[in-house]
């Protein structure tokens, strides 16, 4: 099949690869109808993160079961699905828990951006559809397997209270989504912290009541008017650099809770500013699975259209336009269709 | 009056010092009738902490109101006081959302073993007592003016859930009001993780269900064994080092909290595996007077009984000798007499 593939910083190609198969009882393979392109996969692309040359890269996608292991007993052939970006078996004392990102059978996708995929533990993990999804519904179903349960998650981890203030750190996808989850959960001031007018734009559409350009002492400073000088109920920071997590300390309340769902890289989290703010941490790897059928919902309620996040789409073919674009902040998400 | 003062690491007198006097109309002076040396007092005894030679030190205080300012309206002289070694308007955003000790007019007790101590925000840091405490009761509301209130905070803080497991590193006198507070707020599995005899009988009495005697990657799988290789539900961080903080992350469930009330000293916090594991950390320097009322009933109704923690008494003369006791682990917790 034709995959995304990663060789050095800087080098995405699209590859012949073989097939994925059935290695497990419990195993799907989906075929991708729609794949995208997340904040994550910039690491590697920037040298942040190590590669191995060769190695397929993407793990969101939506698409229709291919093939199922034997044991697998909720999916067939033609079932259209969402596959969160991590794997779950659904039944672990952590799943049962509302941790499915630290489930014991925990695995996730690694040729998203390709023609197939395979999804281990494909009870636990796949949610199927009604249906087959149009094009606005199939960007907010690529949404929902990782950056929308992902900024969901930064509101739940902080605790975003019913008419409380948000302070959305990061206007990437995944913060957009956390503007887009904390107005979900009633929250009457939303902040997001964005310097990008198309970015802000969406924040707006999203929810957020106020809109904070600066960065650093000055961003802070213009939440903490926002605040009336009494700093946020709830954070949510959706970068995951040591700058972004700093300006997250400062503008949380005492007693609040920041949210944190970028992969940390290079954070030095203030411990001693914790321990005489009582400010607390709490997040990670978001359970996608956990977060599925409710976000679901929504969607297809109508509620939210998480897809608008989605401002760019190339064909497979071209996915390395795709990470050029993110990389350079010309695309805030890119669809890639296989 | 006659106060302790410390000189230098180690070198803790009694000196004759000036009587506090009332600076602000919002002051109350109490005399001191019991006081007793926390923890904390031991980092600058151990030259850990910075020292201001011939300050006075000493947070943890009872006593009986000598002086109210002029704008002080709920005590006058004679009440019998509880004194929160961190004072609070309990009247400010903060306050008001139960984060007393981020009080915009927060102070702490700067003289509380000697014979006269200044509270400031006295109507809104003091709490009566109904007359005059006998030994025992002595002993327990001096528990509650800092390490009951703390072991407490950390129970809260780390979210102890009725019928879980709760685990609490460190076995000094704050851990050990944790096994407590965890053991009122319904813990049905309590892991004192202590090595020192004397004080596992007190955890043990104070509700521990299991002792963890061994430390470090020992300890750890110790307490992955007593929770079924699931891990607790919530853990009381009762130290402030690294080495304790790490063992708190290891034995935590995935979704659980770390609840950390030890003024940290050298601690790096594991943000990564925070992330993978989606643990979170909450606390810092407890908010006692939010406490202070539930606290109070629970000791003047025979419920709890911190008091318990104190093995050991010294007339203010012989404060050093209380210090010595304590640095060396001879005394858990040590009461001063004035």
């Amino acid at each position: 099949m034709r995959a995304t593939t990663i060789h050095a910083p800087g080098d995405i190609r699209v590859s012949e690869v073989p097939d994925p198969s059935i290695k497990l009882p419990t195993d799907a393979i989906v075929q991708v109808t729609a794949a995208c392109i997340c904040g994550s996969d910039l690491w590697p692309y920037r040298g942040e993160n190590p590669i191995r040359a060769g190695a397929t890269i993407g793990h969101e996608c939506i698409g229709v079961v291919a093939e199922v292991g034997s044991e697998v007993t909720s999916f067939r052939p033609g079932d259209f699905v969402v596959v969160p970006f991590c794997h779950c078996d659904n039944t672990c004392a952590h799943c049962r828990a509302g941790v499915q990102s630290a489930c014991v059978n925990v695995a996730v996708t690694v040729s998203g951006q390709a023609e197939y995929a395979r999804v281990t533990q494909a009870d636990g993990s796949l949610v199927r559809t009604d249906g087959d999804p149009d094009a606005a519904m199939t960007r907010s179903l690529l949404a929902l397997t990782d950056v929308m349960a992902t900024g969901w998650h930064a509101a739940v981890a902080a605790r975003v209270p019913e008419g409380g203030t948000a302070v959305v750190v990061g206007d990437g996808a995944v913060g957009l989504c956390g503007v887009l989850a904390a107005s979900v959960m009633g929250a009457e001031k939303i902040v997001a912290m964005s310097r990008h007018e198309s970015r802000q734009k969406i924040a707006t559409e999203f929810g957020a009541t106020h809109i904070v350009a600066a960065r650093g002492k000055e961003g802070e400073a213009d939440v903490a008017e926002i605040t009336g000088g009494v700093g946020a109920d709830a954070v949510l920071e959706c970068v995951g650099t040591d700058a972004s997590m700093d300006t997250a300390f400062t503008v949380a309340r005492p007693g609040a809770t920041v949210g944190f769902v970028g992969v940390p890289h290079g954070v030095e989290v203030p411990v001693g500013r914790m321990f005489s703010k009582n400010v607390g941490l709490a997040g990670g790897m978001a359970p996608v699975r956990r977060y599925l059928p409710e976000l679901l919902d929504l969607v297809t309620d109508g509620q939210i259209d998480p897809g608008r996040v989605f401002d760019a789409t190339v064909p497979l073919d071209r996915v390395a336009d795709g990470y050029r674009a993110m990389d350079q902040r010309e695309a805030i998400k890119v669809v890639v269709e296989p």
